[in-house]
């Protein structure tokens, strides 16, 4: 067993909930250390620029062409560590109690899926073979950590704006690949296994099917992909998109899903950064555990979710959501904005929100 | 059946997951409407202060010398509706269904507590006179509102500062009722059944005699009441504050220990607003349903949560929190911080976070 650093991340358990923290003192900060980051400023110096490659850990994997150096200039997709790490990928999990508590070492992966080596803001104007690359390299990402059997969970997520906590405007995403089922993924699967046990069906399948007939709270629908927003959206413009056919891991996606979800991603938030103005927004594919075969009461989805509204004390302290804002007025809002091609001016994401 | 207008709050049900969410279209927004709303400033109309009674709803209670006039001045503590409800106290449930959707009418309440009639803005400047009446005054509302059969849960919270989603800085809670116990509490619920049937004992009870043993995540102790940094906290500087002796009701509390409790949770803000510079914070009262006799396995609490870190993707798609101060540091630093005694300025609350 290796010793564990002092200041070492580690998951703590919640004896009441069951819910995991992760406590990443190596990213401690004093009680003065609090304020908000200073917005992206342009013309400010980007790691993630091409060129700027040595500002960032050693890279993880990257699309470029054969033959051309690691760490240098050429890409088109990298993937690199994250700087400031909530999990470390060294070392046992050294899973322990202490008293009544239960906790380990907060082994994992936090990587972060640099999308363009040109400063480009948005995912909307990134072209859509840019775009099938990054779903590649998110799969690939996924592929590689399901070997190591001291981790289950891959999360990809992208936060967009100050107010969704991004720190660099330069259009990335982020996988934090965890050794526990987050709550939240477990909740969700024990929901749609209850829902299979009960009905026999994926419950998934049987929202895309309610809400094809019903129309009303579609925002896109393609031959294989269609993108609504939830009946019961925690908050403003939330929107969906999910593969029709039923498909519980990401992974196993085949090259036409990538190049029709890629098409997909791309309306999707363009519509939602022109109907709003470019908001602060996070996206975040829900997928299935790594240690799951095919399942049939789970679909993997991705969730895109504006951070229009600040949730205060009562969404906190009871999970209920207060959304001032219809999906039925949001989805018909959304269907009816058009979404300009590329080349947009690229604009800063608002900071408000 | 009363008919519903067309923008009456709705609840839904996601099918997956089984969260409730409020549709709160009175509130709605259009597209733009998002912007931040502005701080409040110095010298600005306050519907809050004495004589500004017409400025807020028909008052439900308050406490005043008796004779003095309803909605009028010398009141010492005053609840009102929300001018913005969430949820509406009229009519009844209409629970139905939509194709494999779940929903009811938005029926509830949702109060707004005063907590002084001078422009104060901190709890910490209140004194422990006037806390305790807060803390009555939530008892009344609570054991008034267990009287409707339609409703099961009442939730005390409080949002100070505009990250904290307040509005308005001068000191107030709010109160909200709602016809279904909310899936936060229903799990701590759980959870803590599942700990007392596996143990035999209340897990919060466990977790006190811990934190006593330990000490390392004490911030105050008291004869009947302690206040500690829990293991798993999943924001910097979180703090609960417990009754030592078991309880589960916080309605059933006695006249002790409202003046012991009053003095608790005035030390306990003032430390966190002194430490960390008058954050925005919530604090959030756990209590039992209303539908329930005296529980073995439950014991209410006050959740205290510094808004200083923003939740991001990854926490909103996994329920899994990244803390940057390990409770032991917080704690330790909260221990030592002297809270002045009353008469400090009110300073506004800071704006970051």
């Amino acid at each position: 067993m290796s010793e564990a650093r002092p200041d070492a991340p580690e998951l703590r358990k919640d004896p009441v909930s069951g819910r995991w923290v992760i406590i990443a003192k190596g990213r401690a900060k004093r009680p003065h250390d609090f304020e908000q980051a200073p917005a992206f400023k342009p013309g400010q110096f980007c790691p993630f620029c091409e060129g700027s490659e040595d500002a960032c850990p050693d890279e993880i994997i990257a699309y470029r062409p054969q033959g051309a150096p690691r760490n240098g200039p050429g890409w088109r997709v990298r993937v690199v560590p994250n700087k400031f790490p909530a999990l470390e990928i060294e070392g046992d999990l050294q899973k322990r109690g202490e008293g009544i508590y239960d906790l380990m070492r907060g082994v994992g992966a936090h990587e972060v899926i640099i999308e363009s080596p040109q400063h480009v803001l948005s995912t909307a104007d990134l072209s859509a073979a840019q775009i099938e690359e990054v779903l590649w390299i998110y799969r690939d990402r996924l592929v590689d950590l399901k070997k190591d059997s001291r981790l289950v969970y891959g999360m990809i997520f992208k936060n967009v704006g100050a107010a969704a906590g991004a720190s660099l405007e330069h259009t990335h995403s982020q996988l934090i690949v965890t050794p526990i089922v987050p709550i939240n993924v477990w909740e969700e699967m024990t929901g749609a296994l209850e829902f299979y046990n009960y009905r026999g069906r994926c419950v998934f399948c049987d929202m895309i099917q309610q809400e094809l007939t019903f129309e009303k709270r579609i925002v896109l629908d393609t031959p294989g992909f269609v993108a609504f927003c939830p009946f019961a959206s925690r908050f403003p413009y939330e929107t969906w998109i999910l593969p029709k056919p039923h498909a519980s891991h990401f992974e196993n996606i085949q090259k036409h899903g990538v190049e029709e979800l890629s098409g997909v991603l791309r309306q999707t938030i363009g519509k939602i950064e022109t109907a709003l103005d470019r908001p602060a927004y996070h996206y975040i594919l829900h997928n299935s555990p790594f240690d799951t075969p095919e399942l049939y009461h789970y679909h993997w989805h991705i969730e895109v979710i504006p951070r229009l509204t600040k949730p205060a004390g009562f969404e906190w302290g009871s999970g209920f959501y207060i959304n001032p804002v219809g999906p039925e007025e949001a989805a018909a809002f959304l269907r009816d904005v058009e979404v300009l091609a590329q080349g947009r001016q690229s604009i800063p994401v608002r900071e408000s929100g």
